[in-house]
């Protein structure tokens, strides 16, 4: 069930904070950043599954370690670890690296849900086939 | 036709880059909470807005002058003044002051459109004339 | 030693994405305000704590659990509570309410750490006291 | 002395609104990229430039045009063309399109600044003979 998927994003001004590295805020836009790649090297593209399923996947938890601050011009390496798959819930463990240093890393759980009112929704039995494999 | 209401915004850490200051296009943040803030004080609720008449109010053309950095920690007035008002469109020149010193002032051109597709379509007249008076 | 101090905060256009709900990343912003704002109430203005003493509080770990959307032109209330209080680093546990409605709910760790290497330094003793009483 | 330079972006959920479309404070973030990108080809690293002679590139004024809306998962190209350039300052051009629909349009002006009171400084000599080239 373990897949790694490693995905490049680099710092921009827009990233850093006044400490000069980049805002404790912003892992979590790198983090879905590489999970919505995963997703596309799988041919799942969240604005098609909205408009044909109703379906968006949603961040139900998160936990992150910051271990080493990012600097402007960085280049940092994510990883996507698909932990679990369950009916309507997927479970990731995500790392950021530049280089051989460890940056930063998270434990994700993200939830199915049906719009507009956001009630938990299987994941469509495609999807959850091209995320086994 | 001239309003001018102010609208005071904190800087935060989130707000700041990597030089201390206020990242340039987080302005375009402040200028916008200033006049969601103006039409909430006509009465007039966005998310509201869209839900009933399918309206969005969308910007259309901006001028940013910066002319003093701002820091961590500052207050900041913005200014909204309505300059002139079409069917379809509003013209705002907006301001961000910090005591005496402008920090930046803006020209702003904003269109109502109708959701999903957005295609111009004319102000309700209710809100226009709410933004008359 | 508890304290809880509530912050509120609005929801803008640029705090939404295209769920019609706010970004999962962006109750950091809110929790990091909220602390913020707490900090300034005991007389602790962040900007003077690093050009004084080379001393920033930074986050070294934060768990979130996301319980219901919040949308545009919600008020959110935010809650700060210190959990625990050390030499080096601070304990606590916040929470995001729409009236009696919890959206999310956050453990949070902050380090404090001496510029520009981010190695870990004591809290200020005047800090301390000021955050003890 | 004109350059053409154009660099890719990809539309992530951080970027969209309630709208479902791309928050237009958030092509100030694009534009800013494409241009950090430039100067990366040109050998000029911004992280360097500050801290070995004190110099920042800071935007003193920008007009952006918005003609249609970006989605979701679109990949943007985003241009940069030098049209003039100074002693202490730079005119840039910039365009956002997807596809051959023009997405939005930018004249930009750079000025050069030394740290850390952000007073108008020459563009280091090297550094315009890079951009000259």
């Amino acid at each position: 069930m373990k897949t790694t998927f490693i995905w490049p994003v680099r710092v921009y001004i827009e990233d850093t904070d006044f400490g000069g590295v980049v805002f404790y805020g912003n892992y979590l836009k790198f983090f879905e950043r590489a999970r919505t790649e995963w997703l596309r090297t799988l041919g799942i593209n969240q604005n098609t599954l909205i408009s044909t399923s109703g379906i968006v996947f949603v961040v139900k938890e998160i936990s992150v370690k910051y271990l080493a601050p990012a600097r402007l011009d960085d280049e940092i390496q994510l990883t996507v670890t698909v932990e679990r798959l369950k009916k309507a819930s997927l479970f990731f463990q995500q790392e950021a690296w530049r280089g051989d240093t460890l940056l930063a890393s998270a434990d994700v759980q993200i939830v199915s849900v049906a719009m507009p009112d956001f009630r938990p929704a299987a994941i469509p039995q495609e999807i959850l086939r091209k995320m086994q494999e």
